[in-house]
């Protein structure tokens, strides 16, 4: 037994250090490497990734896999947690004919320059035979690893939030549909009045990385075990380890508070990242726990603590400081206002907080009746463009701004805009929790998430990936996931806004 | 044979692979990189390391490698020489035993750190003990590895600078003490008379990175290809390939000439590696043909060069315009005697273009000594002391700015310092050849170095490292070396400016 731990042991550092090797050529890539440097970038990334893969899908990896699995009982939780996953994806892979995989990863390949060059001529027929492509791959590839309990969509859902499928994804939208969307038609026909002539000033890059301090010093982010830098879109990243954990930001002089709401949903990831226990740093277990639980915390931080009242009774004096003459005169309940308008609109990442959940039902919508056969490719602008009509009463006048606006369907993503939403209803949960332990905002007025962040550090980071996303949801939240919680909280936080009966 | 080239190609794309995330990782590590993550990373650095060793030296590379070197004569020349050198590396590494080499490894682990300390102290007898054991192993190695051709210290010049050995540094640093050190001497007594009060002032590190534009853009930086970074000590590097180079510079606000001129001799260095033929960038022949090669052409921009009057006269105007109040009265005669004025000093990194090449002759001498046992590692300060004396007329306060100022031994590197003098005389030759082809200096007012870059493209960069150095220098400088032309150069440079004889 010691030896197969130390054999596989071994197999994780080298996977390790093809991962961090892996992540940092991508966060060189989309923030510094210069522009002439990617031709011959692909041809070493491609090497890395082929000797990663043989490492994973090895016959001593497989071996000593199997073995492992076999004797799972006899290991501790944490490796016999990390064995069991890698043995699933392991059996994964094994069903899946090389050749065919092959052939789909080089299909990604060039996919995203495709759907980006359809997506600038604002033209899904473009994008039509890839997506055809890219779809039937997928449906092939669900046929090839379903499983008794697990078929179909259900099967690319579970992969991105392990134990979620269409059971618990269709109670969650139901709510959403039965519930939110009436409140957000409500909402949408008042009209906020504010004074936001403030924002139609210039805010300078230079000025905005200034409050981009203080927003660090405000989350404790820690500067010894990681960097803020700039980038086209900002995102986090790590390099398999809680003691380097990156984020970055991107600057539009027009709209200011782009970069703030940025910073502190990415620093949310961040402080996720970096307070998983540094023990878990040399093991395959590090990390967040799922893409929705990583969710709810950037969404957490952003979205219920950044765009309360209390973060910016305690903030907005700073920022004053950094743009006096900006914000002369701009009042707390203005700005407060202002940051939580909520409006329709037509595009996903900007939508407002409480209109977000409705784009993704939306796609999940669409994904569903795809792996159903109920829509055809070719059908999903028409599809898209009516769903947008319903929920939320626009007009989508073009692909670009409708179907064609998010990437991940080019990546061969089906099945992960849902973990999006969840993201946002679990932070509302884990929020409800919270607050029966101690005045969450009102901590907030010290300057500091100090507390907050140690409470969600004991409850939920420090476990890293260690145990399966309803495990470690029911650690924080204290019980199963309920949308009631995220309904509840975004009637009460919009009834407030707009003077509406709750 | 088609084969065999194929299996080499294949093992040769890897190697390149694991270069390039090594030299990123370095570059990270040094210019960005949170301090807090060093612990991990040197696991994974260590790892990657580990793997590159093993491709380099596994049984298949082995095989191939000696396949391809019997049939050489069927190969290109290109392979043919690239395979040669293969052959000779794996050849001595198979004469060393695999324990001992590991264990000189781990050693090098800390020796860095220990340096420090012992440079922090002052006091070489805290390093001593390590050096000796550097030294016993290196002394170890070269019997191992030596031939009837090559013994001793020999063997590590030669591996520095292929070719070269204490029969050709023997006779350089020969001239440069008896017919450039007299010389020095007659300098050193003169005191030129400048008003260097301007330099006093401060140079805000934000201007002083605005004039950096405007170097990249005399030098023909190409930006698509390349960057320009901050880190403690300045370098160039690469990873693997002529399209993506890149330098780092550090700013001094009490010392603004410091950032100009590494500027200029990073970007000599930058310049070679992209000048480098594309189509080796799949090789490993390409990158610059051999140390002094490298710093031949750093130091040609940066002190035959970026030192002349004739480059000043072309861009004092654009650094005055950055520095209007600190360069104010300060003529093109004065400014040109600021940047080339000698004295003696203590420290190697920080003397001026006369004085350089002495600080190499004393390391070179005391490098010989010990490996001919005419030094214990004990005796080194004193000996250093002495030569630094002798040479310099100079009394060495302490071991920091004496004997522990270099990190190189510490490296386990014996037989480098000889490439940095040799480089500059290098440049030298060049610089004669060049001007009997066109007025060098003169096409500087011009206010780029396009011409230079071109002529110094067509003879030397191209080719990359595809031949010995001694055949690349001869094909750029049309003969082979003679350090006379260094000689003349200095002493007519200096004659003038100091208003001596020649």
């Amino acid at each position: 037994m010691e030896k197969l731990i130390a054999q596989y042991e071994n197999i994780r550092r080298r996977m390790k250090a093809y991962l961090f090797a892996n992540n940092l050529a991508n966060w060189d890539s989309t923030t510094e490497a210069p522009k002439g440097c990617f031709d011959n970038r692909s041809v070493q990334m491609g090497v890395l990734n082929e000797e990663y893969y043989k490492l994973q899908t090895g016959e001593e990896t497989v071996a000593v896999i199997d073995a492992l699995f076999a004797r799972r009982e006899e290991l501790n939780p944490i490796l016999k947690h990390e064995i069991a996953e890698r043995k699933e994806a392991l059996d994964k892979i094994k069903k899946v004919p090389m050749n065919e995989y092959v052939d789909f990863m080089t299909l990604l390949g060039s996919s995203e320059h495709v759907w980006a060059q359809a997506k600038k001529a604002s033209d899904w027929k473009m994008f039509l035979p890839l997506f055809e492509k890219i779809l039937a791959f997928q449906k092939k590839y669900v046929k090839y690893v379903e499983t008794k309990n697990l078929k179909g969509y259900d099967v690319l859902l579970d992969e991105f939030e392990k134990g979620y499928t269409t059971k618990e994804y269709d109670k969650f939208f139901e709510v959403l549909k039965t519930d939110l969307v009436p409140f957000v038609k409500k909402v949408l026909t008042k009209d906020l009045q504010i004074d936001d002539s403030f924002n139609k000033q210039l805010f300078p890059a230079e000025k905005q990385k200034q409050f981009m301090l203080h927003l660090q010093t405000v989350m404790n982010f820690d500067k010894d075990h990681g960097l803020m830098k700039e980038s086209e879109h900002p995102f986090t990243t790590n390099f398999g380890s809680c003691t380097d954990v990156r984020f970055t930001n991107h600057y539009y002089e027009n709209l200011f508070a782009s970069a703030i709401f940025s910073a502190i949903h990415e620093m949310g990831h961040a402080t996720y990242e970096m307070q998983v226990d540094p023990a878990l740093d040399q093991t395959l277990s590090g990390g967040g726990g799922s893409m929705a639980l990583h969710e709810s915390q950037s969404r957490f931080y952003e979205n219920i603590l950044g765009r309360s009242k209390e973060f910016w009774r305690a903030n907005l004096p700073a920022l004053r400081k950094v743009f006096p003459k900006q914000l002369k005169g701009v009042s707390l309940e203005t700005f407060y206002r202002f940051i939580n308008r909520s409006q329709a609109s037509l595009i996903r990442t900007e939508a407002d907080e409480l209109t977000y959940p409705i784009h993704v039902m939306i796609r999940y919508d669409l994904e569903r009746a795809l792996f159903n056969d109920e829509i055809a490719p070719a059908d999903l602008p028409k599809a898209w463009n009516q769903k947008v009509k319903e929920y939320l009463g626009l007009d989508v006048p073009n692909d670009k701004e409708g179907v064609l606006q998010d990437v991940h369907w080019a990546w061969g993503y089906f099945g992960y805009f849902p973990t999006y939403a969840l993201g946002s209803a679990y932070a509302a949960q884990i929020f409800a929790k919270m607050n029966s332990e101690f005045k969450v905002l009102k901590s907030l007025e010290s300057g500091s998430t100090k507390q907050i962040n140690e409470w969600l550090k004991d409850r939920l980071h420090k476990y890293g990936s260690t145990k399966y996303p309803k495990e470690l949801f029911k650690g924080v939240a204290g019980a199963n996931f309920d949308p009631k919680y995220y309904l509840k909280y975004l009637v009460k936080k919009y009834s407030k806004i707009y003077g509406l009966k709750p």
